[in-house]
């Protein structure tokens, strides 16, 4: 299976997106040590020189990989730990500064290609999005229904990379960044909060 | 190009996926007549016979592609021909009864293969949601900041599309199809509605 994706070949950024996802599934299900840039460059389909070339060395991939896989979790702890009075405008600027990094969003595309597929990669963005993001948010928001209302939060953060990060959609991928925050703040704000405002914690 | 994809064997429900969107990229380039079972089995790199053994024929082909291209544009001019006082309740509603077949979905998730990497898929998707749908929208919804909101409103049902149906993520895959549109409805109002509610238009 490791060659499957050879047959077909890999555009510039393809070659980026699939070494990013190639990592990321053998960091995750083998550790960094037993990773090596040969195995991860041969799942990707590509030379093992890609790595050097696109990420400096396996240490720069794994950089990679983490800012992918992990930062939107930090964006989360972050903004909480300030107790925002707003959240849904804090997790929402915060979310757009990150994604308007153009690497992010192609490691969003790999791995949204990993999870639109049958296979490892489905699992582990399920996962991750699941247990790591909506579980985070549900913990936080709580009350009456926070899982429904956590899962239509995550809906409409994921509905936001896809439509102007992935599939760039007119109009929301031309707004500017303080545009689509003001245009998805308040369906965030009532999704995290429910339909009948609760009090919101204030800024200390 | 035509081959480009024949090197990675495909699976059972990849084959009839790519079956819709080799399909829906011939029929929309050379036309219905122009396009033929073997051109579409070619560029979908699988055997032609795959055409009539998943669609039955050319025409069950055809039919497929139209399902998953044109029902979410029926569905947006079936309620607002109804003037439905929860126009957000509405459409959520009809959006999770239609998405809830499993063919909808794979459907979906073949022009969403599509639409992430580059190439014709990928401007087909971006013009059909971007034309038909949020511009239709737009137009329907009318007022102040139109367009921002009905990209708001595009942005939660992709992302309600992608967590439930495409990556299938918990707690919103598992909820049944009133919850989603309970859970979902007040952020689609506000997003159609903007943060002040406007007049709405009553039933008949």
């Amino acid at each position: 299976m490791v060659n499957s994706r050879a047959g077909r070949p890999p555009g510039p950024s393809q070659v980026r997106d699939r070494l990013i996802a190639a990592g990321t599934r053998q960091f995750m299900e083998r550790g960094y040590d037993r990773a090596t840039v040969r195995s991860i460059a041969q799942e990707a389909g590509v030379d093992h020189a890609m790595v050097n070339y696109w990420f400096g060395s396996k240490e720069g991939l794994l950089r990679a990989v983490m800012d992918v896989l992990i930062t939107p979790g930090e964006v989360i702890d972050r903004v909480l730990a300030r107790r925002p009075a707003d959240l849904a405008t804090a997790l929402l600027t915060a979310a757009v500064s990150l994604w308007d990094r153009p690497e992010v969003a192609a490691g969003f595309r790999a791995l949204l290609r990993e999870g639109i597929d049958e296979g490892p990669g489905h699992r582990l963005v399920q996962e991750y999005i699941g247990r790591r993001l909506v579980a985070r948010l549900e913990e936080v928001i709580g009350g009456r229904d926070a899982a429904a209302r956590a899962a239509a939060a995550a809906a409409i953060m994921s509905g936001l990379l896809l439509t102007r990060y992935v599939l760039r959609i007119e109009p929301i991928a031309r707004l500017s960044g303080d545009e689509v925050v003001r245009a998805c703040a308040p369906s965030l704000r009532i999704a995290l909060e429910g339909s009948r405002p609760r009090p919101r914690p204030r800024d200390a």
